[in-house]
């Protein structure tokens, strides 16, 4: 690796996205006025020592006193970008940035993007530990499965501020929404579905987690990797899959993806790889298909309309896009104003339901999700989330002052 | 520690800092349009994948494509912070959050304030040496001695990034141009000066080092810390403290720091101590004191004018203040800008000399520094940096394309 002696590519130089990266997307900027000395006096030395002894001497007023109630580090290791792959920490800093001024646009969250140079799943989890008291929310990014199942749940015992893994859970809450208004536009029940998932990575195993959290039934699920389907017999199963396996599949079928379709009404593809149109002919009258492997979904639009009712993509250009966006801003802005110590199951189902419940007066087949950029969609998520968080018992309670605009959370 | 049930003491509610703090003194913004689905293409996926090839294929295009080439994380374990002591990682972020505020205000810089859950040496040199490639350089602070030496040095050998520890060497540097400045005001030259450092701990031994390197004779200097003089034959010298006595002290002097002023031309106060009035009965005549404790200076400034001809404090509101923020401002902004891989020796003394040459033209005895609010430091500092790191082979040579707005700087 070197910096020395570098040109850009002048092809790429006449590319507009790399005009838009140029010294990067987002900035600090000071909230508090240093113009003049009074200034320097009260926001740096002497005054700062006077809000540090506070702090010290409880530090619950950090929340209030510091940024860190209000950011969240969006951290990876680079091990699992977008559809890239392994392309290491410095090559995933403009996703990270991304993030993190999506977050600021949609959620009103400070978010510093972090990449780290280790990917040791250890060296990982003792990094993000130490960054802590530095941030009131962790967001995991693009970090490769199975490391990032053990890297999140370690970190979330560990630290006392939520961590989230986006490639998980955002993705499954995004999914579940779309699919509650998609079985309510068919007049379906959860409880009934049969369900395939193409992929068994982090969002693979969010997805069918948070299903079975939902309803359907883990007997009607079955989960496929690059091999087929994913089944108890199957030799050499990884931990994460044995699992899978456990949870799912109770018929034991066995083969590729063509025998899990065999009278399936949900095809939810988080692989990157693609699905015959062949193996969709199996699948049940007014099915649904979720596509949405990024750039290039899993089945193309056009061949799922002919065997579904229902399509989804990832994609931005389609009807339907299954857009982290509307999820990840509205639960860490809840999160953060609930002051939760943790991200529960059932907050993330009140997410999921506040983005689908946005179109819920307007569902059409090519309407089950709002568009990202709906700016209905993270404050009705936050509030969700906020409400859940307190009834799950993991709102911190502060009884803040009216002085502080903040009211008292209770719980 | 407890996040719960807290209230703020009314009686700080009403202290103006408090208000000033509320909600932390910094912010994230984007950079970049974030209106509409094109932009959301641009800045995030699909488009992104672009910038983070080119990336994974030629590093060096971080610094200019991402944030990473303007931002410095400001690292602390809240060891030493401030006159407040080991006040740990959540009590410091105040300060930190100022520090990254004035970064901004007065070099462009953004910086990240970081504060760390372990004050373990080796566990800090890891965390740091992860986080390298989020960051154009590390401002390190408030970390206690001696462990700052080992961390600073280890991390600036292994990151290829500047690594810089304000207390020491932000103080040093400001401390060498005021005294540059009293030192013409008196007509001396360094050479001939007898100097009295009081306090070892981070500034002290950076202001020792960096006076030897300016012309005083390690000779003439006497540094004591809070057991009085350093010498060789005492018993019981730390590691650093035996390097600090072999290099200064040649006349073995021994006892308490009014032996140590006997005869002295400037005592230089880095110790949070106090130096009693009659220590200083003994000083030479034309006498120089800075006394830079804060909050309260080691010799009252009215009590130093009775023995010295120019005094310098720590204050704001009295003349001649060594604040550091005429030094990291500037120097890191200099260091980001010619992409520096490190800041040498030359390019401190090259950035005290910029300080100093502000304020040559108007030199007398109340106004040796500029005003720490004064615009012209920062940019006069960098320039200086800038050109300091070329002559001395660590700028990065990056032939940027004019439609970068840069210029190859050489090298």
């Amino acid at each position: 690796m070197s910096f020395f002696s570098f040109e850009l590519d002048p092809a790429l130089a006449a590319d507009p996205v790399f005009e838009r990266h140029q010294r990067g997307k987002m900035a600090i900027v000071p909230t508090v006025p240093l113009a003049s000395r009074d200034d320097l006096s009260l926001a740096y030395t002497p005054g700062v020592a006077r809000v540090c002894t506070a702090i010290a001497e409880a530090p619950g007023l950090a929340h209030d006193y510091t940024w860190t109630g209000n950011a969240v580090a969006v951290v990876t290791d680079g091990s699992a970008v977008l559809g890239l792959g392994n392309i290491g920490p410095r090559a995933a800093m403009p996703v990270m940035e991304g993030k993190a001024v999506l977050f600021k646009q949609f959620g009103g969250v400070d978010a510093v993007p972090i990449c780290l140079d280790t990917q040791d799943v250890e060296g990982i989890i003792a990094v993000v530990k130490a960054l802590g008291p530095s941030f009131g929310g962790i967001n995991l990014e693009d970090i490769s499965a199975p490391r990032c199942f053990e890297i999140e749940r370690r970190l979330d015992d560990a630290l006392d501020i939520p961590v989230f893994h986006d490639d998980q859970h955002g993705t499954a809450i995004v999914v579940l929404a779309a699919l509650r208004n998609a079985v309510t536009l068919l007049d379906r029940r959860f409880a009934d579905l049969r369900v395939v998932v193409s992929g068994a990575g982090a969002a693979g195993v969010a997805i069918t987690e948070t299903l079975i959290a939902a309803g359907v039934h883990g007997a009607n699920i079955i989960v496929c990797d690059s091999q087929g389907i994913i089944a108890a017999e199957r030799p050499g199963l990884s931990p994460v899959k044995a699992a899978l396996a456990a949870q799912t599949n109770y018929s034991g079928r066995t083969g590729k993806i063509q025998e899990a379709l065999i009278g399936a009404d949900v095809l939810i593809g988080v692989s990157g790889g693609t699905v015959a149109e062949s193996a969709l002919a199996g699948m049940a009258p007014h099915a649904v298909i979720f596509a949405l492997a990024n750039p290039t979904p899993e089945v193309d639009p056009a061949i799922a309309h002919k065997y579904a009712d229902i399509v989804a993509t990832g994609r931005s250009d389609f009807p339907n896009q299954i857009n982290n966006v509307l999820a990840f801003p509205g639960i860490f802005r809840g999160a953060l104003d609930a002051r939760a110590t943790t991200i529960t199951g059932r907050m993330k189902v009140a997410a999921a339901e506040a983005i689908a419940d946005i179109v819920a007066g307007e569902l059409r087949p090519d309407l089950i999700v709002p568009s990202a950029l709906d700016p209905r969609v993270a404050p009705a998520v936050a509030a969700a989330v906020a409400r859940t968080a307190e009834r799950d018992g993991v709102a911190r309670v502060l009884h803040r002052s009216p002085a502080l605009g903040g009211v008292a959370v209770g719980g």
